[in-house]
């Protein structure tokens, strides 16, 4: 209790108590002061601690529910969330580390040492970065434009970047202008910016669920109500979408369409155009983040949402990341023009321009082929581990008592284990025997989930990817063996709350 | 009226009346929709067309006229301010454009074009970048660190420069370690990731008036309250300060002590031990924004107030944009032990990492003594522009009724009109004669200023500076010339509200 009554509220100040209060144990919360499953002190004596009306508590109380941060108990009391707040799901590596080679392996620091097949990571190693053509243009571009590359560039990006990338877009029957581009240090700052433009305190927004875990911290760190929707095989569950967006008025719809993060799951073209109608219907901004539909491998349709978006309601984020090289923190959004200055002043107050230099090379490098090339290279690659692990699953994981689906491309995959378990014991005993899988409670951003878990192929060699799953496999055998009482064989179609 | 009677509240809303009506409005002034000294609708009409209390609007205006977004006259009403929010300094320029070419210089795009003599920007012209020996060690790094060149690099930032760096700040009598260190993609970024850890709507931060720009857009717009205390020449006022840490409670507090944007004052020692003990006094954190201290020409003193902090309050911001080359979108923060973790997830939710690339160069060039060269190099350039710009402003500038007063170092002058003249209107005239000047409207986060105006040396050759000086002291005089009535002499050290 001590720490509660240490709290300070200030009645003169312009912000409700209720909220001051708020603000202040959702902090604690988030710093980790209070611990999930912790129990938050009882209303009356609260009140009369801080000497407010009970009404403050009671309010106060309400909003950390619904914001996800803490859940009611009825007849026992109101309990702190096991929330992963403001983390990236790589993050997750740091919160049960094994050693120091788990976390220089995530951050790509590193060839992997000893034995460690990771599962982990959703990043491309480096041994598959173009880096010698990528040399030669950086040298080419220092030549060309000398210290012009170096000075600041224009906050929407380098013209002809944004020109060759119009260019490139017709590929995925997307249909712009340069006017309509802006140019961006990568995805995460993609969603920050556009969350900067449209977000205030209070605003409400719908993400699937589970979600990119990026996406949830920067909605949080605006102040925003998040509003789940499950995410099923073949898409975003719509008819709870339509219910949501009429009944909460969200600022931001935010979705994969495309082998989305963590699931893998594609929504079918029905639902695709089932999203785009509610877009225009209800004159909602969605939020389109494409960053793997290069590597569509079993469909026939990887359709963006923003090539069917006649009504203009869609930004469309694409990332570098996952197919070419992380680390150049490159990527752009398309933009309605309606909100184009709105989404420029965000740009300019966080980080004034994307460097410059990067842009005029990877500028050269769309304009002469080489990009096309090296998609080429990257989806055989991922395409030949893509089959290894789905014939391995076959192989390995269908005796399982676990619940998953195969998807049609991109890089990851997606279990649910039985009933009682939890993916995050199944990380330690995976880890030490040298197989990193990455948990998947950080997706959800109401604290569910303890029974999924991630496994990813941007890592992993083919070579290894048997070795791994059958190693794996005799790991979630043991541990769902040693508890008898679990037998129930989950729906395939089960929603993900 | 109709924009007005258009507008929704949501009474059902977690948030009150007055702050969603405060929001509204707010966002019509920013977009535009209502312009500067437009009459907002009277109180009691306004009240009954939403079905509110009147209370309810005199809540809003009140706020609106804290906030700086209106102002009142007694007895005609309440008016829009002439308020340039989420703006850049350089922005301005888009507001009176001459024509393309002042854009494409203002951008740092292209040589200067024409006749055209630029005191507007605060960026080195792009001939001064020291892009053949960047060029070399770019290739060095590409060979020895090939593909984990361009992998994630660690958020907080690559090991070896942030080791390089303290090693480097060694000399500015600052002593940290790796670990306190925190690598930003530029100064603006590092405002940003300071805003998202410590400001939440309704908290409050102080800033110098007048003060950066970029800073007073990233607080807006994360919903801060902004108080302003004035600077004067030999740096802010700080028994004011002290009042209003007292009294506000402040999350933070932004300054510049040396060199100050866009006044060009420095703190006197004892002024900057006197913020140092309110720091303390009142556990307040200050964020010190350094980005031209290397350039002291007359002072004997740029003492960097993270090298008095014994307390550990001090949040230093560090660019290079203004002596290296800003495209290269880097620059450091020195952060308190305890509030690491914060920073930290911020910066993750911006844009994860800086560039790795950048970084690895960077930390080169300062290690090979290439840095040393280089700061040299600019302060020898910049030395002889600040003696010429001296001289100038005595020759032709002190017979002018200007009020201004010579700074110590730094690439800025600042001067105000006599009373009733306006800087914008002179920004016409001075670019109808090919002089770029810097109106300082901008740079007040409340609304004032309208007779200031900055000139730059920055992107201006010495040889230039005697053409332009005379030239723009010739425009003022007939400016100020035709109007007769202005005559009293500007004390030299009004405080700058």
């Amino acid at each position: 209790m001590k720490i509660f009554s240490d709290i300070v509220l200030d009645k003169k100040s312009q912000q409700h108590l209720y909220m001051q209060l708020f603000n202040k144990i959702r902090q604690m919360i988030i710093d980790g002061k209070i611990k999930a499953n912790y129990k938050l002190p009882a209303i009356r004596p609260l009140a009369s601690k801080l000497g407010v009306n009970t009404s403050t508590i009671v309010n106060t109380y309400a909003l950390l529910e619904k914001e996800g941060f803490v859940y009611k108990k009825i007849g026992s009391g109101t309990f702190v969330s096991a929330i992963l707040t403001h983390k990236n799901e790589d993050d997750i590596l740091q919160k049960y580390p094994l050693d120091e080679d788990i976390k220089l392996m995530d951050r790509g620091q590193m060839q992997i040492k000893k034995n460690m097949i990771s599962f982990a990571s959703a990043t491309p190693t480096s041994d598959l970065f173009p880096v010698e053509d990528f040399k030669i243009l950086l040298n080419e571009v220092l030549d060309r434009d000398k210290g012009a590359a170096f000075g600041y560039q224009e906050s929407q990006g380098y013209y002809p970047l944004r020109d060759a990338l119009v260019n490139y877009l017709k590929t995925y029957e997307i249909e712009t202008n340069p006017e309509n581009i802006q140019i961006i240090s990568g995805a995460q700052q993609g969603i920050d910016v556009i969350a900067k433009a449209f977000i205030d305190h209070g605003d409400t927004v719908i993400v699937e669920s589970p979600t990119y875990t990026g996406a949830i911290g920067t909605f949080r760190s605006r102040g925003a109500k998040i509003i789940t929707i499950p995410i099923l095989t073949d898409g975003i569950d719509v008819d709870r979408l339509e219910e949501c967006i009429k009944n909460y008025k969200p600022k931001l719809v935010y979705i994969m369409p495309n082998f989305q993060n963590p699931t893998g799951y594609s929504y079918s073209l029905e639902k695709k155009m089932k999203v785009m109608s509610l877009a225009e219907k209800y004159n909602t901004l969605i939020v389109e983040d494409d960053y793997l539909s290069d590597l569509s491998f079993c469909s026939s349709d990887n359709t963006a949402l923003k090539s069917l978006d006649s009504s203009n309601s869609i930004i469309y984020i694409k990332s570098f990341s996952k197919i070419f090289m992380p680390g150049l923190r490159l990527g752009f959004l398309i933009i309605p023009p309606k909100i184009h200055q709105k989404i420029l002043e965000a740009k300019h107050t966080s980080d004034i321009s994307t460097s410059g230099l990067n842009q005029r090379v990877f500028d050269l490098y769309l304009r002469n082929g080489m990009w096309k090339k090296h998609i080429k290279y990257m989806e055989d690659i991922y395409r030949e581990r893509f089959e290894v692990m789905k014939s391995c699953l076959e192989k390995y994981f269908s005796t399982l008592q676990l619940n998953y689906s195969i998807p049609q491309g991109g890089l990851h995959f997606w279990f649910e284990l039985p009933d009682g378990y939890d993916a995050t014991k199944l990380y330690s005993q995976a880890a030490k025997n040298n197989i990193l899988i990455l948990p998947g409670n950080i997706f959800f951003p109401l604290a569910k989930g303890n029974r999924f878990f991630r496994l990813s192929i941007a890592a992993v060699k083919s070579k290894d990817i048997e070795i791994g799953i059958k190693k794996l496999a005799e790991v979630i055998e043991k541990m769902i063996g040693k508890d008898s009482k679990k037998e129930q064989k989950a729906d395939a179609y089960t929603p993900l709350l």
